[in-house]
């Protein structure tokens, strides 16, 4: 196997606080004609109109690529530097536009549709999650309708906020009518907290989604979660979004609608790295809102999932598996 | 079963970041001829006189009620929302005095009575724990003796500091010698730390209480610790408190003596949803200090322990449980 | 002249940091038909869907009545108490939608039209500088073109941000262009920092408004600066807003787009205790960013600002001058 | 002229950060028997029981003392070292009691009758305002009466806070009745903000004080400040205390009852460099608290102030002036 | 036995926030001369150049004993007064130079081979983690090559940084080669996160160190661990060193290079408690960084790990074991 | 006059917040071969070994990038578009090594050496201000002694730190003794606060300085100091230097010696916008420490006066004046 094309630059060239802010120092390249050499693409998302309780994630992606300065290449726990495998470059930010969702969703669409078409799987980083449903509606474009995978303290499939329909809280029940997502292949994980009626919940199996609540969650070794994440979604394209609420508000201060009663860092890591080597064809890490983080522990706690889905992608291509 | 009078707007009125903040927007009231009409009457306590090491839990109430604006009504872990089970109010703050602690304890006293004799199970918001002996003089005027069930970092039962009797270490050995707690039906739960002397303990046991130290505690499943609370405090009538520094200072650093090696959310708010459906007569939650809070998240893990007090009361008018 | 109905309670009732969050404990009336008895209104404008930088601006209303606890009644500087010449009452806050401007315009509309009807002063409490569109959309319906005096770093009299109408830097040239206000006899003070083009208040002035930026303001008197406000506005309805960035970040780190090089709180309060007593139908203060705030300084400064509005009023009404 | 017995370290022998956390390293001496060597001793007064809004006061000593290690030893305005001049101890803590106001008074009073008697003039570091009663009892044991040198937002000579006599707000009101300071040779300087009723100034006025009101003292310069104290006080004992809120919350927002509008560092500073040389026998500085600063800019300004008391008194010592 | 010379004061005397600020108030004991009298030595290390991200850390020593203030003398685990049984003296800061590295590890060794000489057990407050080089240093002279206990998310044995041989991540890679320590009986615990090549650790372990992974260390009980320990080291002198980056973000946020994925409160107090009574002869705790820390959380856990090495001392001086 | 090649993107494109965090979005361009382009270098200089006090400047380039992206391209003071007239590009951050000064210095020498050839004019962002003497001798090679026009509390001008001769507070006397620059013909201008012996000042002057002290700055106009500048430079090639410490801690808190009485961000920037056009061949910003900044104040302000020296140089392009 050939070296990648992209990937960070060596450790030993100057410290890690040194130089630009793109993720891991990967090289920036945004020119949709130099896809064709790279395997994955972080994607920055900087929009927040949508979020419900606090704004501020339009930060969000600059607030995880600061901190992804302290990433060290190799992963420890894999034992693989993950760049040996991936070509991975930081596409930049996409233009979205602040109080426009529809003309944002166009921009994402767009772009993702791109990233389908060059077989680059895309990591968004948010942005609330409204963001997820743009990016869904481009890959949907390429691949049909995609398998979820979801962590969250939150389903997002409620109807509507205040009577309106498109809203971070909102968009899995959206995707499901656009019919971009199928929620019978589809699995959220973490829910919890409180709900605005008892059976909340019970109208998202109705959509055709399994749930797995934070307390049964818990419950589970993180290759049993593994197992139930690969048995739903089987061999079809899947599409991962993690919300950073999914952690508990003492691992991930720095958000728009934190929820107790969540997951520590050790368990979501150890989720995500026991995931099944599926058919991922998008990631995306979503609702770090830098203004209320704290010593950024927010950010960092997503740049390393972040770095897990990269990892994912380079135990693919190095084991050929899916 | 009629709808209860008093309850949080309906949640597509506006945005949870609007509004006037009553804890989660729940009516004002104040008058105590409209007590009759309540079942449940959160109550500020905002006093931080007899703190012994940081000051400016004054703000405590506050701070639970601005982030209580993030609460939706139902509770997805029981299934249910409390709101349709019980009339809660909002009863403001009572007018405590700082460096007055006798007279702020006649104001609580006085206030607390009037709650007990119109059947309204209050729920304090503090406040340093000083306020407890203001509540439980109030209640016991009226139930006598009281059960305690204590959540706490430390016992709170040392006799003085600096030779001073009134002080946030010491209600519960003034309440035990007032005779208004039973010590011998109460317990105490999560103590750990440093403390005065090696027996500081025994002593407590000596005067009656049951302990469970943080690391017996964590040894239990919350039905084991429900039953082992259920066992201790039969049918009387119970004062349920609960110091927020319970939980580590990572999840909690927003307080006045916070203590390393604490429980997280999980833990904790999994042994309040366990808790035995018995005769509750109060609850408080105390020891909040915004000044220290970083990113509401003291504050918010405050809120959520008292919206599962309400919920277990709804549980218990549901049930018919005692 | 009898006791406004409207009033703070009295200071010695109980400390200050007690009770529910008005406007310096003012009674929350929002029934319209109560208007009647009003001459004042503070009101809640949350809304930061159209800020082009920071957002969070939603949280600057809770974040002013939070700290304008701290205010006590009567006004040193003019040897006045305003509550007793002016009742006054917090009316809430406005049910605005997060990402939905139109809709949002069309509630502050109504609602100001309906103080206006009432003769009933209102002070809007920003959110993002868009809002004062929709005020003066109402008010202007009763009043007809209003006056605008407007302290600002900022103009907000661009024509766009990204093609977008609609935004937190372009309000006035929306209401130039609706006559709504009158820019032939409005008044925009304290423009200073970066531009888009060397020309942009050129093409302000050319829309009609006189423009004194932060170096020549700062060569003003107060009453120098008073003289030429009440030249400009001669005996029309005035509106006047005032963005907190118009203080230095120093004053006011808690804004959406601060501004180097900008007033004291000496500079800017004086100015504003000097203005002159001229019609004025709305006030607002607006751009307080809670999140970004440091010991509440910012917000801290927007309810003394806010205070001087009240305080305006009622030498105006003690002195029967306009 | 001896080298004084107590100074700071010198210089070059570590790093400023290093060493334990006195007054800019000064020797910690708090034997009474040693005071024979002292000309001056920083004294601090950890208590805040008696603030009327923010309480964290009581930290107020260790964080003046831990950012006062930046200083260096030489006053580049007055061209002098002072510990060239003056022997300097810090004295440390007094065990003050929270929650029990008189128990602390009756320390300072007899610790301060101890430095009048040893012919030390204590600097006390605050500590909640209300500390300075104690000080002045102290100190009027032996010298009778003193004329009060005010640098402050608010006089503090309210008659009483809920009823309650002794407090943060009324020092200088009790100090006037038990005749421990005589108000007709005492001056308050800088006034402002807003007050419980339009004629509190004239109540001060009519118990003796002379007030210059922010505005007024800001038109004086520093000389012209100092001619109007040395007027007032003549060769009489003279206290000086200095509230950290003279200046505006944006140079110190670590404060608890800040009032925007408020002197800047170079303005506070100047003034307090121009003083006169009059008979000092004590002096204080208070209200900082920690809890609430930011980057340590309260007390950094507070420790600088101190320094400047200290450059008064070596001042003196150089010039032999009274 | 006899009482021990050197403790804490009386906790009665005056409230714990008062007093200056040594550890948990020890007496400042810093004469080479007066440690016959000592067993315990805690000695600030205010260092941060050899730091590879964030710096910062010089401050840790005094932020560590801010926050000790807070502890009582009794440890309530093991039942136990430590200073009972240990004579402990906070011997200061040493004198190290910020840039100079080499002078500075020549003044900790000297210092360490005082301690050595005297038989006091130094434990070192960081300073970033290449100061445990010059501890070594200093006590190898005395003790020979030392057996390292090391709690890490790194391990620190990385050749160089930047060509450069001299950092905190190289101090045991440097110990193994000047053969201050012996790897083959030294441990590492924690180790986790990204590193430079998949095979790292592996390196580390050529070397001769045991390294037991997070994932590893997690999976034991905390008297696993301490059996691990003691069969590792046997009767040699140790030198135990901990990082506090050890623990997770969430509850360490103040540190130079956090890791996710770390330990709780909980599992590393256990780990502490339980450890094994073997031939201590150092101790240190490093990389607090008080400018990142939050509410002193992470300090606040780093001065109860300090304490439990004091524990751990005393339990082996009344119990006699090695 | 053609269009520069090198400049900010239209503001239209996308909201400020997003993108790449380059000084206000220019092209980065660190190719060597490229520089024939451009007229103006942004660089950073990620250093802080040398800083006496706090650490932590080493992300200052990154904070002051962060914060540019608020900066709009034109001048509102200057009615111009500074990139109309001149190419400027943002040449990254130069490895420089912690812990090794001398190391760094030389990548610094090199580098500006380089600038110096290709007439490019370099911005620095550092830092401590020990990066200057680097820049100073890379500057020096190609174009000879320099004037140093130095705004700043402190002259930096000591003879050495604990004996060691290269720290923040010694580059300009050993750029005296290295005669790189010129003191007779060099300024420095806002010097206040402590120093280690009365006479500091005196030794600089002696050393040919020509200081301005903070007070008498304050007493000048802006044209009257850039008549003193002009005066003092002539035409000789300058190198302008500005630690952020000369801004009051009010304006700049995050910076590692905060020295109070300093200057407001309008007297700091007008006299930077009243510079005289003289000889700049090299400006840096100094001493930005983000880790205690707050809400970005301290590196909006460095980002405004980097933006100043563009202007001037624009103006010098424009004007053709020198």
């Amino acid at each position: 196997m050939n070296k990648p094309k992209y990937g960070p630059p060596h450790h030993s060239a100057s410290p890690r606080y040194t130089g630009l802010r793109t993720y891991m120092k990967l090289p920036n390249v945004n020119d949709p004609h130099e896809l064709n050499d790279a395997d994955i693409a972080i994607v920055g998302l900087p929009f927040d109109t949508a979020a419900s309780y606090r704004s501020g994630a339009r930060f969000g992606p600059a607030g995880i690529r600061e901190i992804s300065m302290l990433l060290r290449p190799a992963n420890a726990f894999h034992k693989i530097n993950p760049f040996d495998y991936c070509s991975v470059i930081d596409f930049g930010d996409l233009p979205l536009i602040p109080g426009h969702i529809h003309d944002s969703y166009d921009v994402m669409k767009e772009a993702y549709r791109q990233f389908a078409k060059h077989n680059v799987v895309p990591i968004g980083l948010g942005g609330d999650h409204s963001v997820t449903l743009g990016e869904l509606r481009g890959l949907a474009e390429v691949y049909g309708p995609l398998s979820l995978v979801h962590f969250d303290a939150h389903g997002d499939t409620w109807d509507n906020y205040w009577g309106k329909k498109y809203t971070h809280g909102t968009p899995f029940r959206r995707a499901a009518e656009e019919q971009i997502i199928d929620p019978n292949s589809s699995i959220q994980i973490g829910l919890r907290g409180t709900v605005y009626s008892p059976d909340d919940m019970d109208a998202a199996k109705e959509m055709g989604f399994q749930i797995l609540t934070a307390e049964e969650a818990r419950e589970l070794a993180p290759k049993q979660l593994s197992e139930a994440i690969r048995s739903r979604v089987g061999n079809k394209p899947v599409f991962l979004t993690f919300d950073i609420d999914f952690f508990d508000p003492a691992y991930a201060p720095g958000t728009g609608t934190p929820e107790p009663g969540g997951f520590t860092s050790v368990e979501g890591l150890s989720f995500v790295r026991h995931l099944p080597l599926v058919n991922y064809v998008g990631f995306d890490l979503v609702e770090v809102l830098p203004a209320l983080d704290q010593s950024e522990i927010t950010a960092q706690l997503g740049a390393a999932i972040v770095y897990e889905f990269i990892t994912i992608m380079a135990l693919k291509n190095r084991d050929g598996k899916t």
